[in-house]
């Protein structure tokens, strides 16, 4: 016996058919032995619903009342999906995050799970009931509901089955795993069977959208099993682990990228110390995250170009921000462009190998593209590149670390 | 200053803009100087939605789970009027059922107020602001959510008027008061500016769906005032009042009708003691409601023929029912018949005054229209006819009564 906590995002509760088919799921793994809690999500289209309505009342709302409105979703959910394992003669009852409590931290809207209390839960589990839970909300101090941002169920989940000593975290998604390289671009992508917590937290960092961030964090933080797979298929998925899980590890586990970047160069900064502070300085207190940063080695020894990447979304309210200010940074000139794109590789393997950056490399030059910026980190390298080769390096890429199926 | 608890039903809060307009009605109480708690149904047509959800998903469903669903609708509207108020300056956080808590007894679908804690709500008020409370919702001692069931947020109004010792409670709906008779038949049915809870609740009863009928019984014993007014217009409505707040009582203040009505005779009973028994132990056994009761003069001390009336959606269970235990209640003929109305004279002034049912049978007779059972209490004469003289029987007995309009 084991003990398992399932997690239905929104598209798998998008209607009451597909409800139905998640209680049977769930009843798969009851009737197997297992004890069992599950998360839900609202449906799909529920939670934007529910916001638009929000910011059609007062645009700049109060969180907590914005808390009370979207949380909603989640609860009918849950109650839905309780109601459906009863039809099947599964013991179940639905639980709010108040009823719980799931407490949580006050930053209404993207608030913190602080502490579950169990005793209940694990009271009804004993007893063959499956508890599902609405994700994605909590309960302040001042008893008001919370909710934990966007993609928040997953670590509802995570977190649940923390607090429960879980032996897996099963998030029903719907793709049936995390792979090589984005399928829809390299056809040859490989379904991973394991992937460690470091190598999920660049790929969801990086745009691939599987499994919110946070959630990664928490699980490797507390040592939770995660499984991502699809509510489609019958398959097993992805299991994020620990690196002393997986025996053989590959050099690199996959190729990520991030469409949704832009460049900004200030051309002819003077080229003195605190420069660099006025530049970024106005940038992180307007809440605009800066990644990669290149500073040219200055010629004359007294001016030099600074470029760095934005998110795209970001890039108006940069040069905006930058204009303002170009007095008192006396740069030469600005230069944008949004038609860029970052490449990465990535793997945990290449803690112990030299030489994966500089094949990186080289498998673009041979493709004739040119790299713009590059930074790396302990289990990644990314590179900038014009956006129209993207697909272009991420097949090359994939090829070069022997990531192909056969 | 006075204290005033307004509430708005759903088509009130069909929509953003509705909402804007419903925080504009609030705001202008609140600018008069007076203390404002609202209490808000779900957004038209949101609880059918939800309802819907749960019978696909389960038809015969966990109360409990039926309560968690449903009363998200509420939930979702408090939040959305609280945000609208502050759009507009006015201070407000809304209320949900277990945060006050508003506590009922465990009767999921169907629950009672037991008790609504005030104390936090006092002090807020005192300090201006608005709470927004969820209506139809409450907590029950397991700590789950209840619901009261349909139109129960009138309920939750006159529960939360009674707790907080509120001046008057404002129902606004989409009708603007309490008539003398249906307007749509009665072109001359004049709005009442007071009426007596007695007679609301005849009316409530028969059909005329201005409040729920367990609003007024409840507003009545706690001596709650309660005005009857339109979410659209801008005058006063009806005042649902004591009688002794009415100087000038008239003699009959409304005709109320109802079409959902059907009648059965049991031809050639046993006329013996306990046959009543025999017949109407198995409907009430099965939840049928038997109204008017009326058994002919038996002419040979042998048989007699009785008749009575049931609401017309159960007229096809009556008939089944009463079939099946023909052997047993050896009647020879059963005779059904959907195409009756029932209308009824109200009046707390015929307490005093002797002739009010004379009136009524003489101006019916007066226009040929055939009575097929009579039935009366204290303030109200009701009589059984042809359907197809509902609006004639209206209108002459608007007229006969003194109550058509100038």
């Amino acid at each position: 016996m084991a003990r398992i906590v399932q997690k239905f995002g929104g598209t798998s509760v998008a209607d009451i058919g597909r409800i139905k088919a998640v209680a049977l799921k769930v009843k798969r793994e009851v009737d197997a032995g297992h004890q069992v809690a599950v998360v839900v999500s609202a449906m799909a289209g529920v939670t934007n619903q529910l916001v638009e309505y929000v910011n059609g009342v007062n645009p700049i709302h109060d969180a907590r009342e914005y808390d009370t409105v979207v949380s909603t979703g989640e609860q009918v959910t849950a109650g839905l999906l309780a109601l459906a394992l009863q039809e099947i003669g599964v013991q179940a009852r639905s639980w709010l995050g108040w009823q719980i409590p799931i407490r949580t931290d006050d930053a209404h809207g993207k608030a913190r799970i602080i502490d579950i209390e169990t005793d209940e839960l694990e009271r009804r589990l004993a007893l063959g009931e499956v508890p599902v839970v609405s994700g994605f909300q909590g309960l302040a101090k001042d008893n008001r509901v919370t909710t934990l941002g966007r993609g928040g169920s997953d670590t509802s989940a995570v977190a649940l089955a923390a607090a429960l000593g879980a032996d897996r975290c099963d998030i029903y998604t719907d793709v049936d795993g995390v792979y090589t390289a984005d399928p829809r671009i390299v056809a040859k992508a490989r379904k991973l069977a394991k992937i460690t917590y470091e190598e999920m937290l660049e790929m969801a960092s990086l745009g691939a959208k599987v499994l919110h961030a946070r959630s990664v964090e928490l699980a490797m933080k507390r040592g939770v099993r995660v499984q991502v797979l699809s509510s489609y298929k019958d398959e097993p998925g992805t299991l994020v682990v620990d690196e002393g899980e997986i025996v053989e590890q590959e050099l690199v586990s996959g190729i990520a990228y991030s469409r949704d970047e832009a460049k900004v160069t200030l051309v002819g900064v003077m080229d003195k110390p605190g420069v660099a502070a006025h530049i970024f300085g106005p940038l992180a207190a307007a809440n605009v995250n800066v990644d990669m940063i290149v500073q040219s080695v200055s010629p004359d020894g007294k001016t030099t170009d600074i470029t760095f990447t934005v998110a795209g979304s970001d890039l108006a309210r940069t040069v905006d921000l930058l204009e303002k200010q170009r007095d008192n940074l006396r740069y030469r000139k600005l230069v944008s462009d949004a038609g860029v794109a970052k490449v990465s590789v990535i793997g945990v393997g290449m803690r112990s190998h030299a030489g994966v950056a500089q094949r990186m490399f080289q498998a673009l030059a041979d493709k004739g593209i040119n790299i713009q910026a590059i930074s790396t980190s302990e289990i990644k390298v990314s590179v900038l590149i014009a956006e129209d080769y993207t697909e272009l390096a991420l097949r090359a890429l994939h090829s070069v670390y022997g990531l192909d199926s056969d």
